[in-house]
């Protein structure tokens, strides 16, 4: 693309200049110089989209796990061999480093994500067969019928893209075309991804408009598409202000939709924790809270320990660690001005400054900064104190004691982590018993000892949690196959002869997967009753 | 209780007189005498039982799931040995057979559920533990915290009622207290059921607010509680009007909901079939129409057949079996009227008539009766002509050949279940391939050569499908484990030391657990990452 030229849109399986009339342009955070321009979409294109998403759903049923499979971890080869330009234009749209960030950390787990999501096609672990062998019912999960919207985030250009992350990667390994909506904040990246699943899918024969993008919407038609009877369901990470309207045009039509919204992901710190460790402690998630400079949806935003002799050396640990890393760039001005504005709201509260950083960073930015107030503060407005400043900006709570401590905890919204830190000598093991299962009902993952940043992608992960940081707590975003079934529905077969059956439900297992018969996960080959 | 005596509502750990001033009176269908008189629940007494049923939640986590499991049987014990009282109450207020429909068929199911759900929060299965030993990352399902409300259906007094069905097992299976709101089509029933539901309860000594009864809100006040943040997740199996104003109440709050609505579970009937079976499938058919007087859920409302030879003998075989069958006393007046009023909207788009018995019985009733349309009138109007007849009023089309046929199949709404009748010996394979993918994205459970009423309670059932028949084709009502699921969350650990734990997750595996560990089911013990 060069600049100044209007990016084409990616619609019914070829590139093409879109039939909007609006347009927006990206803009490099640390400077705020012009990168590229993009449409907005409008009507009659997402509509093209969405009946050219439903017929490559409806080709796609024709394909084999082992065809989606493939194209998975063609389109993870082809992403490794374009790292340099893919790093190259996701640096300059997010300002975030290039190394170690985006091209050593950030990418390596994209193509690993699709390369899971690929196994678990091909090993079917998301089907989940069941069989009741005597009554001749059988059940496992299959594609939710239509195609998959997915709207990423602004904070991983990568990861979580559109048309390249966890979503994208959970949608088509169980079997979806995939309507890419591009995060305004990385257009080019997406771009480029987009371009390259394409050619993943002309490379393995399968439909051309399995993977579509567009760019933006209007407010009004992004939820006159999330509710279309095309869509099977909607994958969205983002504000809760848009998210909680996306959910609403969506569910009130009957359409699945999984979002990931706002978190300030408590960390509690016990006493003897830092008795043990001291200034390590603080520099650790000092680091955390600096990760991304903040713009981590598991950011640890709000830090909890009772009041104590503890207490000074934790804040000046937080000091010292926040006033000496350099305030880096943030996505865009909207995060700089939303820091801003939650500055401004916690003073007016009664919050003080506990660790200022000395100056911003450039362009797009705000100084690392983390605030204090009492429990008794918290509790006289838990709502405004949990507010989101997404980036680099913490809050501490002091507590008169650990009862208060508990009592903010009862308060806390869902999230989809929280974090203790506590004695590993046995010191802390009635404090933490204290405090563990308040936060265990209002987290999606509890972490000890560990910083909440850094999401493993592996089976057992969670990333998800109660409402308002998702909608549903009994999905997750992260972990494969878990991620897959939010895609899914149930098929049950009653009845059916064993030859119509899809070959995961045949008697003699000729996949030879795991399957529930009876109530126990076993291989074995079945007999039907009556057979 | 005395006739014509207010009936108590069960809140708070006891029975009591409501605060409320309205009420509403029970009658029998048969000759519409009074059976009884119920109050209206108004909004303080719903929150006092918010408040009491968050706070048993609480305690309920300090039982054991053995003592959970015991309370469910304990329950299950105590409805057998009040069985007569019990079908004489459900008879007296639905007017269903008492025998063998309610004391040899629902009553056994009501208590099978419910030991089935003791047997599943004993074992855990629905806990399904996923390890990631490396990672130091474990994770399960359990409960999402706070209060279930269950909204029973008029239908199956016993086996889905508010305070002893399927939704209720699932519940108190997962570690829920219950706020049952009564079907005011049997209040006296689920009075009776409650009642030994918190007998139990006492027997166990566990919260005397686990159960909660009420029998009628406005609904303005069950749209409130619904969406309450002290509520867990809701159950509802109802009218798709109530459900869907539930729905868009509890989801805009974020708490989830369960709904079961309408379904008219179309059956495809090829020519091969009838060739075969000839008038014993019309039977099948016709007594399954029939079942409870057509009000089961999955009762088949729609007949598709393309046109043929066989259609004439189709035809008379229903009306031989459906005039012959005498016509039943419908649940309420309400029945009544909607099937008149379906009959008279068919008729005036071009329905005519194929069978119709010469009277209706005694008290609220229909005669049984079966119109038919082409599938030109189908395709010209697929909603009016999907409109849900609740009873004993069924709708045949006849389309022109099997590609119209599978043409109505794509104007299909979602459905509970769907049937196919084809040829055994091979001859309707081709047209089987032509209708079952149709039918399979379209529906929740596909049954071949079998009507579709008659939910046999194993692991592999699926009570559930697409929407408008539930809310999320992902979940089932009828399963066990599958419908403990919707009552659960995803919780998970990371780098917890083993012995903060819950014992499902722990690397010994002390109680012998099926787990996923690196992508497969096993029981053996593993080693944490670094230990």
């Amino acid at each position: 693309m060069n600049k100044g030229e209007l990016a084409e849109v990616l619609v019914a399986g070829s590139w093409k200049p879109s039939r909007g009339t609006n347009a927006f342009t990206s803009v490099y955070p640390r400077n705020g110089n012009e990168l590229g321009v993009f449409p907005v979409s409008p009507w009659p294109e997402i509509e093209e989209a969405l009946e050219a998403g439903a017929q490559a759903y409806e080709q796609l049923q024709e394909s084999s796990a082992e065809t989606l499979a493939g194209f998975l971890e063609r389109f993870a080869d082809r992403i490794e061999s374009r790292s340099e330009l893919l790093v190259e234009a996701a640096h300059a749209e997010t300002a975030l480093p290039a190394r170690p960030r985006l091209a050593d950390v950030e990418l390596p787990r994209t193509t690993d994500q699709l390369r899971q999501a690929a196994s678990a096609a091909r090993q079917r672990t998301w089907r989940e067969p069941v069989l009741s062998p005597a009554a001749r019912i059988a059940s496992l999960y299959g594609p939710i019928p239509g195609v998959v919207c997915v709207f990423g985030p602004n904070n991983f250009p990568f990861a979580f893209n559109s048309a390249a992350g966890g979503d994208f990667a959970a949608a088509v390994a169980t079997g979806h075309s995939v309507i890419a909506k591009g995060n305004p904040g990385h257009s080019e990246t997406t771009r480029l991804l987009a371009g390259e699943a394409h050619l993943a899918a002309n490379d393995l024969g399968l439909p051309s408009a399995m993977i579509q993008l567009i760019y933006k919407t209007s407010h009004e038609d992004g939820f006159r598409m999330v509710a279309d009877s095309r869509v099977a369901a909607t994958g969205y990470t983002g504000s809760r202000q848009t998210g909680l309207k996306l959910k609403a045009a969506a569910e009130t039509a009957g359409r699945p939709i999984y979002l990931e919204l706002s978190s300030v992901n408590p960390v509690v710190v016990l006493s003897g924790a830092w008795e043990e460790r001291g200034r390590g402690l603080a520099e650790e998630l000092a680091e955390s809270m600096l990760a991304g400079n903040g713009q981590f949806c598991t950011s640890p935003g709000l830090i909890l320990t009772p009041d104590g002799s503890h207490v000074e050396g934790l804040r000046q640990g937080f000091r010292k660690s926040l006033e000496k890393a350099p305030s880096g760039t943030l996505l865009d001005q909207g995060v700089a001005l939303g820091l801003a504005r939650s500055e401004e709201i916690w003073d007016a509260a009664g919050a003080t400054l506990v660790a200022e950083a000395p100056q911003a960073g450039p362009g797009f930015s705000f100084p690392n900064t983390m605030m204090e107030i009492s429990g008794d503060l918290f509790l006289e407005n838990t709502e405004l104190f949990q507010r989101e400043a997404f980036g680099n900006l913490s809050l501490l709570v002091v507590s008169r004691d650990l009862d208060q401590l508990v009592e903010c905890l009862q308060h806390l919204e869902g999230n989809l982590t929280g974090s203790v830190y506590s004695a590993t000598g046995g010191r802390d093991e009635k404090a933490y018993a204290a405090v563990a299962g308040h936060l265990r009902e209002r987290v999606g993952r509890l972490l000890n000892d560990k910083v909440p940043t850094g999401v493993a992608v592996v089976p057992a992960m969670n990333h998800g949690g109660p409402y308002p940081s998702t909608g549903h707590p009994g999905f997750t975003a992260v972990g494969i196959p878990a991620s897959l079934k939010r895609f899914a529905m149930l098929q049950c077969y009653d009845n059916v002869p064993d030859h119509r059956l899809p070959p995961e439900l045949q008697a003699a297992n000729p996949l030879g997967l795991q399957r529930m018969v009876n109530g126990t996960w076993t291989s074995e080959a079945v007999t039907w009753g009556n057979d």
